[in-house]
């Protein structure tokens, strides 16, 4: 048994090993790589998937799987068996000539997402996108057949995201969320004030290079096993526990930008650094699914960085290491903007509290689309009836409406749950620790981080892949996910 | 035939991709790796290096080698063919049990080296460190077997840096430059003045930074297809033509210090860039040999860089850039710096006119070890000897002497001759560039380098290993390799 496991183990190393070495080469293209770099980068990006996909989908690697899966074990390594399997599963699912139509229609369709959202900025239908738009929805449909699923096919892409997630699981969640937020986001903004504008002048990008790594620091993150750059599009990418590399964006003329960014960023990196070193390239490595990578990023960034007892902390840091005109902010007048609510047409520029609609939205048309209730040609008009349910506000041009993100160009079909559900599982994640560490507000006020990210590294960072989403939920919270908690937070804080 | 050569072309592309990927983790490792992200990243590599040998030596793989070589094809094409065969030739003659003894074998073998140079940096034999130097000598012995040679097992070791150097043709070459050396020393040193010091001061990084970039942007080296960073052991790095690497090493007390780094590794940076791009991947895409390379280094670092003419150009250029106290510099005092010739005992620190007697007694010291007319208990003896010889001074500890190059223990020998050929070839070179260009002098002086760079490109780098290192020397400089360019050269500027 042993050496069947070792066996094993020594396989998904290696695969993991691919995967770390090629997501070093995703980092760099984003951060370093020079301009003319991209051709030569894609080939070699292309050579590591097949090699990882051979790995993945090797006979051989599937007998170790067989043979393992039969022992008696112990449940964590029970667990690793069952991930690996599951990954390997998926793989063999897929036939090679879909995968390799999908990488190019993907790669394809974003470039004539971009080209079309550039030519109609002003006004129009986007003739030139529409059909690669349903092209990509046709090769996700087969995708979702060759997985396989019960329900709706969508089910099967969900779950690509959110392991186990499916639409009739997340339909009440989202329903219960929906039905709390739209009247409490009439009720915020009834009673909303003015937001103050800054102060205005710049603030050098070498001195918030310095000040968003003390705020890393302060979070627990390590940055003797990390690094915090620059990028267009902030991210996070893990080698390992002990590689973890974060990027912001600076802004001289608005210095918040870079701090939430950083934050958020932050979130995701303490969970990447939190999973078991000794675990490194297995499931049981590996962090559990988007939404509680997004758990961790939210909770950093809105629980603890929105709040006031945060910036009674750290105002006075930023104002030391930032100068002018930073020492001109004042704690009311950073909160105020921070935390502005409005009703707008953009996912990404939206507040905690709007934002999650503009995901409801996304869920019920890609729902539509794949149980075929809804054809791509009216997706346009499907789009602009629920901003004006959801949000009372209609986009003018398809680049302010359904074409405004990158994701269904990819064929991200199933994603954008991810982002709310991470709000949720903060949320419920929030009142846990709470529970476990009384309040955490005079925590965070004293500057003294330490306790939440250990709490989370010890319910959550820790167990890699053991439990699933769900089951992680209800061993942390003792119940399933429920979306009362969001809302409770966002009432105590907005109301 | 087309499409044998292209099932080879696509094959060899995969493992080029392979081994850019591996090389860009290896860049990223003396660059911006994370202090503790070391044991991912050796991982990564370890699987990355058995899927590149696994790939070179596949059966199917040799198949598609031997239906290509029975071919009638051009003399591009015939190239390629060979060069491919070699490749696969000497992996599939080292077995995986030698190979993987030799990787770790190098690694503990270095780790004592410095752990030996760290305790006896005062005085005392290094007694924790023979063992290790014997062991490998035995290992890289029965890899010289298993490659095969006729003449001295050294011979195969040469191969593998200098594809072709044999003991039989080097010899005389290199007995050639000792014989004009040894006395040219004597004559130079004979009139040498006293080198006056530097202005005292330090010169910003920043400012260094920028203007070694300038630098590099003169020299015709295309930095948004590559990148200039800071490393401790200044290198080049090439992932392909258009992703080309190198780093420097800044020192406030000392702005000459970065300026000769980045000449060097500028030199091997024109070089990658200057190699076909539609044949990355393959050998036609590829350097032609270490010593090659190293001509293309040692020509921008000193013929160019050392010179007067260039001095006269770039100085003025240094003092705007730089300000105070390179604003002190004078022409004659720069010069009298950078052209110092003297006795020392390391290698590294070595002028252009005695390093290559360092080399010299490495050369003759690997020839012995490997003949069998050398122990390595001995070593030391001999290198003390050989050094009183050549260069009149002797080392009074083991890391000022025998232990000062980590070469060795990784087992890397035949390398260093690559170092000193690569001067000779330099010089040769300059008389052919000079043939075809006229006087460079003036070129240089006036800061027109693109007419150098242009020729070395179309002469050199844009056939990629198409020719062998001597074919290619006959091809541009019509002659075999002959010291006597290089003794002649230093014959000129010096006396």
């Amino acid at each position: 048994m042993t050496t069947v496991i070792a066996e094993l183990r020594k396989s998904a190393r290696e695969i993991g090993a691919l995967r770390s070495a090629s997501g070093l080469l995703g980092w760099d293209q984003e951060t370093f790589m020079p301009e003319k770099g991209g051709a030569v980068r894609a080939e070699s990006q292309a050579v590591l998937g097949t090699l990882l996909h051979e790995k993945l989908t090797a006979d051989g690697y599937w007998a170790q799987l067989q043979r393992a899966s039969e022992l008696a074990l112990d449940a964590r390594t029970a667990a690793l068996v069952r991930e690996l399997k599951r990954d390997a599963e998926n793989a063999r699912k897929i036939p090679a000539d879909l995968a390799g139509e999908l990488a190019r229609t993907a790669s394809l369709a974003q470039q004539a997402w971009a080209r079309a959202r550039a030519a109609h900025a002003g006004a129009g239908a986007p003739a030139d996108f529409l059909p690669w738009l349903e092209r990509m929805v046709a090769l996700k449909r087969r995708e979702a057949d060759c997985l396989g699923h019960s329900g709706s096919p969508y089910d099967a892409l969900l779950d690509q995201f959110e392991p186990g997630a499916t639409v009739a699981a997340l339909t009440p969640v989202l329903e219960t969320l929906r039905d709390g937020l739209v009247p409490l986001l009439d009720r915020i903004l009834g009673q909303a004030q003015p937001v103050p504008a800054a102060p205005s002048g710049e603030v050098s990008v070498e001195a918030q290079k310095a000040f968003n790594a003390r705020l890393l620091r302060d979070m627990g993150f390590d940055l003797d096993a990390g690094r915090l750059d620059d990028s267009t599009h902030p991210f996070t990418q893990g080698m390992g526990p002990s590689d973890v590399r974060l990027t912001t964006r600076y802004r001289a003329d608005d210095w918040l930008n870079a701090v939430f960014s950083t934050l958020h960023e932050g979130g995701h990196g303490l969970y990447e650094q939190g999973l078991p070193e000794e675990e490194w390239g297995t499931p049981l490595g590996e962090a559990v699914s988007l939404a509680i990578h997004e758990s961790q990023s939210r909770f950093w960034e809105n629980r603890v960085g929105r709040s006031r007892p945060y910036w009674r902390h750290v105002l006075p840091i930023a104002r030391t290491m930032l100068g002018s005109p930073v020492t001109e902010e004042t704690l009311d007048g950073v909160l105020a903007r921070v935390n502005a609510v409005d009703r707008s047409l953009i996912r990404v520029e939206a507040d905690e509290v709007t934002y999650n609609l503009h995901v409801l939205l996304r869920f019920q048309i890609e729902k539509e689309l794949f149980s075929g209730t809804l054809e791509v040609g009216d997706l346009e008009a499907a789009w602009n009836e629920g901003m004006r349910s959801l949000l009372g506000v209609v986009p003018e041009t398809p680049a302010q409406g359904f074409m405004q993100d990158v994701h269904w160009s990819c064929g991200l079909f199933g994603y954008f749950p991810t982002y709310t559900l991470g709000n949720l599982y903060a949320a419920q994640f929030s009142v846990a620790m709470e529970r476990d560490l009384g309040p955490l507000d005079p925590l965070i006020e004293s500057g003294n981080l330490a306790p939440l990210r250990n709490w989370l590294r010890e319910n959550i960072h820790r167990h890699g892949r053991e439990f699933p989403a769900d089951a992680l939920c209800r061993r942390v919270t003792g119940a399933d996910l429920d979306a009362g908690h969001f809302l409770k937070y966002l009432e105590g804080k907005y109301l």
